[in-house]
């Protein structure tokens, strides 16, 4: 009788254990889906590998991070930056791309942004120093940027990372705002969270039939 | 204001969409996977990124189907197919080469495979005339195979493949059989649901304290 590992080794030629390693290092992917993946690709999706392989050497090549937001640009400026179209008085701090790509499809905001490309995570080895900061606070202090808008996420590491910049940007001569914590559009008071619904309470807000006051609007 | 297009372009840029969207042919993938994958690749894990594009493309060239059992090898021969300590008897016919994993890793079949690469699913354009069932025919007759063990998936497509399969081997002079159905090891009738339960009760088997023949076992 042939050794397990040796019948094992048979099932799996290294080529093909390889390509399910490397689609394992793909967040969300586990040894169950990447076998999947692999097969997928393979046996019904030859023209998607080949795709697939050309597409992550391009984009290893020929992204960079813009020179001025830090998100990844194929020029050295990316368009949005690169656009006089848009807000220079006011900065949006992300996370990361996503998170600029989430509120660009909102269409509600004409600035400009700067990406982290992370967030204060002492645990996760992302201590603030690892963060690109310095960028950020020379364009502060360079550029006619009048308000910060720290869009950082609402989890542990969001908050802290808002906190610290907060700091950072203090006495910079700028307003520093955050995005508004609340109910969602058409949400319902039953199935909000309390956390949240204690937000909306304590940053409750004037209302009246008439609009907002333009100074309010990014 | 720039043009709400002009600005989604400045978002993504071409080589970061396009890893995107090759990113969402994977199965399970879309486009919001998708987004988050390119970003950790591209920030957190440049070298996955080199090790999955250098995968893929080694996996494209170095792989084979097998000669004789049709899974993926980088041999003409796969190392199962090759080994002289399995028993030649005995032929397990499954979907994909998962299906053979998951057999492998049982431990508990000696036996050789045929791999289908596929199901007979019409809907989905696979006809029997898709899968190469030839040379499982022509295997059965010109080796010394006496038992064919359908172990198609018990799904609607991988029952009418068993169903067409035993059909075309009727009369070939070899004993075809299915994996048994039931109640799964460990499994209380409590949870198992009505359909199988049936089976369970329809294939129920003769019980003794003496061990099964060994006839049965493959």
């Amino acid at each position: 009788m042939a050794s397990p590992a040796a019948s094992r080794g048979g099932v799996m030629p290294r080529v093909l254990s390889g390509l399910q390693e490397a689609l394992c290092r793909l967040p969300g992917v586990g040894p169950k889906s990447a076998q999947r993946m692999a097969y997928h690709l393979l046996q019904h999706d030859r023209a998607g590998a080949t795709q697939l392989a050309a597409a992550l050497q391009h984009a290893l090549t020929d992204l960079r991070h813009c020179r001025r937001c830090n998100t990844f640009s194929e020029t050295e400026l990316c368009e949005r930056c690169a656009s006089p179209h848009r807000d220079a008085t006011r900065l949006c701090v992300v996370e990361t791309p996503i998170d600029m790509n989430m509120l660009e499809q909102t269409q509600a905001y004409q600035g400009l942004y700067y990406v982290l490309m992370g967030r204060v995570s002492p645990l996760d080895g992302m201590p603030p120093q690892a963060l690109a900061l310095e960028k950020l606070v020379e364009r502060v202090a360079d550029e006619k940027v009048e308000e910060v808008i720290l869009a950082t996420n609402y989890t542990n590491e969001g908050e802290a990372t808002a906190h610290y910049l907060s700091a950072l940007l203090a006495n910079k001569g700028v307003t520093v705002s955050r995005l508004a914590r609340g109910v969602p559009v058409g949400g319902e008071l039953e199935f909000v969270d309390p956390g949240t619904l204690a937000q909306a309470l304590r940053e409750r807000i004037g209302y009246s039939c008439a609009a907002r006051s333009p100074g309010k609007t990014p």
